[in-house]
């Protein structure tokens, strides 16, 4: 693609500050972009790079200084949804539109199948399946007995859904992730071990979820495990069985939900966190990376973070002081020798 | 399925309270259970449902109070187990019985494949491999050449298990689960860099044994990484090489245990635990959620949890105290003004 | 193999203590070796088993006391390099030479296929993908288009690369890798819900690097996510977008990389640890298991641990100060009785 700034600007609604004719033919990060380059600064971090970049047309929200910048600017609102509009946009005219039937692929008779549809070589889709028009089956995907997979939906590489599966519209599941594998669910016996607890429940995904590479998200035992419209699930991600995700919660990778769990809506959980089982997290609560959530947050819209778990404000000024913890020692030895506790 | 609660009492052996001749269909979750269902309550965080629910009949433990029920009580002495059997029995009517193999699979003329076993198309058995009677490998999975499969066990779509893996009968491995891969061996060389240490030992796993979704056990680098009889493990767990996993021990989620670690028998691991390498730890021990293990734990029976690593009751009070700190600081502080130290 | 000290001694360059007839045929680990077992101590944790062992030869470094034990001795200068070159040489030996085709695969009419390649059954090698010589890929592989493989690689059962992944020559992947899967990049927009950024950047591994199973290494939003030469990552590790490790850099089991973070050169990683995005780790970081990083390392050598991050030898000593925190409490409650601060 070679696009003028001037073009650019009108396709996103900006505003142009500099050579309007200026051309640039590909995106590239403001940190080793080049003449010819699109590139932008969404992250404040990186607003040292304006005085030294070489790109030709950076995207800027208002208000950002570029007085030391050579490039063409185009000012936006929201840097960061232009941005993604504009790669939407650049992805459709590059990415190849697969459609058709591989050979090899495994399709049950009884299996119903859409229009549009890609099904990939060595797919598997079982009997009473149903694949809605568009949805684009890659290889090694395994689509269980009775699963339903919504119109639009992709399942890339190696995806697996067990059966009874259902899965909304325009949704997006990466390779190796594993959706409706048995809840983890045992009763012990008498004789010191465990008996399984059949998982006879299973997962009902909304429309618009992404489901990031090997992450799992179990069946439940007896309802349905949730998730809702717009959810957003990174990799390596466990979400136990019984558990309810609501719409446009992001979940970062390797973060743990345990068993029964309800997160509200539009939650963010940071990677690595983990939340214990049975407990309630209320709406736009937001957990820090590599928080351990013990009990449930009724609040909605606060900030928790650490290990014991503690409203982040807090949890940074506990941080400080454990560093402190030294000095402190000393403080109430020299105390305590003054007033002959020793 | 229907079914009467005096049959259903009769089938669980337990002691009926109220409308013997009700009749339920299925199982629904307490809190969400409808007329003609049949509920249960075991965690006593549900107890509180009691008063409200619409099942029709619930299966619940002698002691607790029921007075503000209006369904049907069947009284157990252990509601979990008797679930347990109720659910094993409702899965042998639903679930499909799969035998036999399907069409585009590879075999190697090789293996030994015993009777009533079923393979999944696109699944490999490799030369020597041996499935015994009983025995489902679903679509996807890879059986390395020499492993060998005991009777009725189940591996789930995708489930990988490299060479000269042997695994017990009566196990369930889900999708995604990979067993025999290389441990994570390197010996640092001159050069700055690493050199592989080849890893020569398997993986041997015992009876009974149910391995999660996407979860890893590496083989040893000499001898076997050993799991024994009856241990249940969930998802997105790491076993490294030559790690020994006793008895009936739960490993819970995204829990990590580090090469040559010996865990006892009837141990709990919670998730995101993680288990430093070359230390034991005695039979019957719990250790909580995202505790840091870094040295053996020889005292059988204790429960342990935190970072540092405490016992647990231990660890609850320093929770509660580190919490505290903000207000330790400012007493120091005014003590030392008091006495003329700042 | 049946090979005599005296023979191992000389393949080894080591010096002999002992008899150099005595003949050995396979390895075994020191705790469990028998007679004509080899075996070794580099740990020094295992140095005890020394007076007991019943091995028949055992590799020892130089200066460690071997006086109570009956085994022949073969003394080296780095016994865990000794041990790496021998069972590379035992695994030449063993391991059967996989090449050629293997019925039922999909390779594309437009991929290019070297010299001595092995294809299992049931791997997908599609457009325009390239496998240079000696390339093994086991079955259930995925190699998307324009994907290119350099020589000697081995993509274990089930490894996926997504289209465009490019990966050195000599390196080794796992079962359930999976390479190349969209970064976890959303625009909030105005609905409450995420706008996807498409992600157009690739991954670009070096030589000599090894992928763990289930291991993550997503794609670049723009450019490449790297990973240098030499690099070894262990299992169910995750990799963000834009992430750069540098060469003979070791990353243990279950740590996670955040987005565009720049790892540098000889760095270890320790298990479960986690690191934000957009920071900077120097050559030669050494950052212990479970750590928490959150931000810039800018000195190169230096051990870090815990959560707050802290120089390790810092650490170490509040992790014990904190088990002293109820003593401490205590202390200060009786000073501030003694002067009516209570």
């Amino acid at each position: 693609m070679e696009i003028s700034a001037e073009a650019l600007c009108a396709l996103l609604a900006g505003i142009l500050e500099g050579d309007p004719e200026v051309k640039v033919t590909k995106l590239a990060p403001i940190e080793s972009a080049g003449p010819g380059d699109l590139s932008f600064v969404s992250n404040p971090k990186y607003e040292k790079y304006l005085a030294t970049t070489a790109a030709s047309v950076v995207l800027l929200a208002h208000g950002v200084d570029s007085c030391h910048t050579k490039a063409t600017i185009i000012r936006l609102h929201d840097v960061y949804q232009s941005l993604a509009q504009l790669m939407q946009h650049m992805e459709r005219l590059s990415k190849p539109h697969k459609v058709g039937i591989e050979p090899m692929t495994y399709v049950s008779a009884s299996a119903q199948v859409g229009e549009d549809v890609y099904i990939g070589a060595f797919a598997y889709v079982g009997d009473g399946a149903v694949l809605a028009n568009g949805v684009k089956v890659y290889p090694h995907c395994y689509v269980g007995e009775h699963t339903r997979i919504g119109s639009h939906t992709i399942l890339y590489p190696g995806a697996r859904c067990y059966p009874g599966v259902q899965l909304g519209s325009h949704c997006v599941v990466h390779s190796g992730a594993v959706i409706g594998a048995d809840g983890f669910g045992f009763a012990p016996n008498s004789q010191g071990g465990y008996d399984k607890i059949p998982q006879l429940g299973n997962v009902v995904i909304g429309d618009h979820v992404e489901i990031g590479a090997n992450s799992t998200i179990d069946r439940a035992a007896l309802a349905s495990t949730k998730i809702g419209d717009g959810a957003k699930i990174d990799n390596l991600v466990m979400i136990a069985h019984n558990v309810e995700i609501g719409r446009n919660t992001a979940i970062v990778a390797q973060a743990g939900i345990s068993g029964s769990t309800k997160v509200g809506e539009q939650c963010v959980i940071g990677g690595q966190a983990g939340l214990v089982g049975h407990i309630s997290i209320a709406n736009n609560t937001r957990i820090g990376a590599r928080a351990g959530v013990g009990k449930s947050l009724a609040q909605p819209g606060k900030d928790w973070s650490g290990v014991p778990l503690m409203e982040h404000k807090k949890n940074l000024k506990i941080q400080a002081l454990i560093k402190q913890l030294p000095l402190l020692f000393e403080q109430i030895h020299t105390l305590s020798i003054k007033h002959g506790n020793q």
